[in-house]
């Protein structure tokens, strides 16, 4: 596009975040080099604070910058109570219903064969440790209902059954093939309620 | 989402990219933290570097890292012809035509009333003493055939006859209400060999 390689290299880094293309990026490049230099630089520190200080909850696995979360840390929350999501995105989607008080466990992911994301990958076995610790009482599977999210859910599921623990899931009140973040709040509230 | 404040900053920071809204931000961010820190730092370094390198040509207006850019410095190219184009991404595509060998002004925006962009704002003064300076025999007006494009065009037009220089347009073989950007190659080439 010019002569200038710092703005082809800043094409080629824009390009490798998702969703964004190779026209995308020239736009994002010429936006900010023209019309928005302070955003640039801003986005520059953003990403340097957020890879230095932001690691994962000990708990709960969701991001934070402390080692145990503040949703983990909630004295007031139901600690019998441990709702599995798939992204921090989901979990503040539960959050927004107001129908559950109890703790989480964010997989940060889904099981996925075709991208190579197996139980191992995934961490699966932080997840089945937490769950057997003893204070745990009810897991509920929140994953999304789509194809990955219900193989996730599924094989959560055997597993914990093998280890004694019969977890519920989120009432298919949530339209199926839709993603959680998605939803409408009083969709989620009622699947909650209604889980099985 | 969180109770990590660098990982609100950095959603925040995201969400300033032209296109991106806060569901996009908020993919973007997880992606880069959860599986691409690499990619992070890169885009962080590339925004860095270009904000520090990237300036404008002193002849033609576009991104360069040096005081005139490679286009404007190349002996072989045919100085007394000037296309006047709104972006780099145009002036790349005309490039890719193959079928024009002059020199060019890059306006870097158009004239958009509503914004508050008008010829001052866009800097018409430096493009009015480009096309005079003796040199240049024929302007070249390839500014997009959208509405905002169109009033450009003409306004620059009366500009330059008003100074004695009847300047050429594009052959309407351009697609109407299209940008140049995403207009076949081809096509181009013809509104070129055609202009008016
Ligand atoms: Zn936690
Ligand atoms: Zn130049």
């Amino acid at each position: 596009m010019s002569d200038a390689n710092s703005l082809d290299a800043l094409i080629q880094a824009l390009k490798r975040l998702p969703g964004v293309g190779i026209k995308s990026a020239q736009r994002m490049a010429f936006h900010l080099l023209q019309h928005d230099r302070a955003a640039a630089q801003y986005l520059a520190r953003a990403l340097q604070d957020a890879c230095t200080l932001v690691k994962h909850c000990e708990l709960c696995h969701t991001f934070t910058e402390h080692s145990v979360c503040a949703t983990c840390m909630d004295e007031k929350r139901d600690h019998t109570k441990l709702c599995v999501v798939e992204t921090p995105a989901d979990q503040s989607a539960m959050e927004r219903t107001g129908a559950y008080h109890g703790l989480y466990f964010v997989l940060m992911g889904k099981l996925s064969p075709l991208d190579g994301i197996g139980p191992h990958e995934l961490g699966l076995k932080k997840l089945f440790d937490r769950a057997c610790d003893g204070e745990v009482q009810e897991v509920i599977l929140a994953t999304n209902f789509t194809a990955e999210g219900e193989a996730t859910a599924h094989v959560i599921s055997e597993a914990l059954k093998v280890r004694g623990i019969k977890p519920t899931r989120l009432a298919r009140g949530v339209p199926v093939g839709s993603e959680l973040e998605y939803v409408d709040l009083g969709t989620i509230a009622h699947a909650l309620v209604d889980r099985r």
